[in-house]
């Protein structure tokens, strides 16, 4: 928060602390962007401040996958050109969209909302994975891919997830982890081509 | 913009767009803000967008000084306390903060809402130098003080009010250039480093 002399509007001043808590928006960059915004054209701001509310009243989660959505269920639940014999779990909203990007993955999805991570007091139960053993008792896939992030939490989660699944049956996998496309050996962390190398193929 | 796949959520991708067209926000962090806002509780998102909408709606110019204010005359120009023969002329607002966090000057502001520069269009009219001239012509200040940027803009913006300034015989300043202090020698760049010899106070 700026400190705020009696010169400060409070309109203003109130603005900047309002930007200052979104995530990776420090005071600096708040009060420039609180700035811009009071130059803006009018609608553009109004524009902005609509989309926020929008966002909040029009979003919501699809009852059958937990991705994002204005309709339920979400148009890639919907679509019954997917492959529906295979769900990818993935932690965030965001994820799906990656994934979408790659043109690779054709099944649908399951969103956690998360991983289980105990120091930020994320317990399994704070996830949507009982929505997702239900969804696999009833709806037997073939295959569940779990692609939550390749991290401490990702990993636990997705260990967690398995063991949660194992009675089901159903064939679960997980991403390859190993060296990024356009990347560089010299550089590789010791851990991911340490992955890359264990998880080698046959040419 | 992002690329708008089928699977995107309109709102969302419209707060994305929204959010990229502010200063220094990418796509990437647009998109991370937006997803953000999305899980913020509904409190913040809401006081998020009216204090954007109050920014336009109570913010104004003060007619004196041209500084922004949510009551005219601002807060600086209806105090007596201050110094009401000494005019220090900045660029934006935000500049009178900064002056006033330095806690060294009590006199009054005359803000010109930019600096003069063809590059981008604009030339004196468009800033509020007019407003500068009638007011020193009104209420003879024994100073002002030109604290425009020190760079190219801002030495010529001062340049010129200099020189429209001169028929009414105030007399006119330029705030030090020199080397920061906590400042290296040995990393300054040579025009900062040649000004500060040039402008060598004795000791």
């Amino acid at each position: 928060m700026l400190q705020r002399s009696r010169v400060t509007v409070e309109p203003v001043a109130r603005l900047i602390d309002e930007l200052a808590r979104l995530p990776g928006i420090g005071p600096k960059t708040a009060s420039r962007l609180a700035y811009y915004v009071l130059r803006a054209p009018r609608e553009q701001a109004l524009s902005l401040a609509d989309a926020i509310l929008e966002v909040k009243e029009k979003v919501i989660l699809c009852s059958r996958c937990f991705n994002i959505t204005d309709t339920d269920p979400c148009a890639i639940c919907r679509d019954h050109d997917r492959e529906q014999g295979i769900i990818c779990v993935v932690e965030e909203p965001l994820d799906v969209l990656a994934l979408e990007r790659t043109g690779e993955y054709r099944g649908l999805y399951h969103v956690l909302h998360g991983a289980i991570s105990p120091v930020d007091g994320v317990g399994p139960d704070k996830l949507r994975i009982r929505e997702l053993i239900e969804r696999v008792a009833e709806q037997h896939p073939r295959e569940v891919i779990l692609a939550t992030n390749p991290n401490i939490e990702g990993d636990a989660t997705a260990m967690y997830v398995a063991r949660q699944l194992a009675p089901s049956g159903v064939s679960v996998s997980r991403p390859a982890s190993g060296l990024p496309v356009g990347g560089d050996i010299e550089y590789a962390d010791e851990v991911t081509l340490g992955r890359a190398l264990s998880g080698r193929r046959a040419l």
